[in-house]
């Protein structure tokens, strides 16, 4: 995934509909809330197995809402100026301080 | 930025930790969810001016978060079996739709 | 407002309905977190200024929002067994603590 | 529990911290979900059966998030001009149109 590319597509379909007033980050961070919760709303009554089997309308429902989701990160990340890649990369390495392996022997 | 190279990594972690049964999509999408919340705290009491100029200290907080997000969602697509980057081309596509340009004359 | 009362209502409309295999602490918590943002969807593209001045359309459907994730709130404290009005006198009496008042002189 | 009275409370506690102008509802209703994503989390690892069994300190830390997106819905209403109470009762009506109760023979 070209995040640049994408992200430059989403700045152009922007300005085509005169939205760039309302994309502050703090707006762009209500939003991708909002679409976090949409995806929520998929889960909320079925159990942790059901969530596992998803039928073809729940998983095609489940891709537009990660797009959703996706779509809004990479805006707050563009607009923030936020290295998304840079920062995906220190978290990692991050996580694997905060949370070692199990040692197997 | 390469998704099922992530994907893969994320697996890899979660593997070595014995994580595997927590992470249904039902519980990574909570988790999402609660990670899209703390990134929205960073902006709660800003206002939509102040959030477009972050000092370097939020802007690192915001990375960390975006890539708590992101993570999440690689992992809910990767669990479901979701093809992230045709779920995003297909949501673009939706959404010319949904909201033609501006004619300009 | 009758916490007690409303939660039995709950109660008795979840029974006839037979929801009450579906009304998990931890499925309730999805359901609240869902309507808060659907609440926070009212106001995302918003300035402040702006959310300081709803219409009677926009305060109509924010008494909905409003209620649905008080709804799921009582319906929590009931199944998890917390006695709401003393939880949020402990909160306020640690909040008074946390945020000391400002000494004007 | 008194509503208006607690409203009251909750004003005069951010008018002695200075807090007004940071009160609008769109913060607001940033800050109710920012909460309510800490109730989530939570729950967030548990089974929907270990939902259902918290232990003491579980359930003294629910009751601590309960109260914080209680707090903050009673000051959204106060500030958007919302009465609670007809609201709640306004939507326990539609909600029973909309989900008829199952007949039983």
């Amino acid at each position: 995934m070209d995040i640049r590319a994408l992200q430059q597509r989403l700045r152009r379909f922007a300005a085509e509909r005169d939205w760039q007033p309302y994309q502050t980050p703090k707006n762009l961070a209500m939003a991708m809330t909002v679409e976090a919760a949409e995806l929520l709303e998929i889960f909320q009554w079925l159990t942790p197995e059901q969530s596992l089997r998803l039928d073809d309308d729940q998983r095609r429902h489940l891709g537009e809402e990660l797009s959703d989701v996706l779509l809004y990160l990479l805006q707050i990340a563009d607009h923030a100026g936020v290295d998304l890649e840079a920062a995906v990369e220190r978290k990692l390495a991050l996580n694997a301080i905060k949370h070692p392996p199990l040692s197997r022997s």
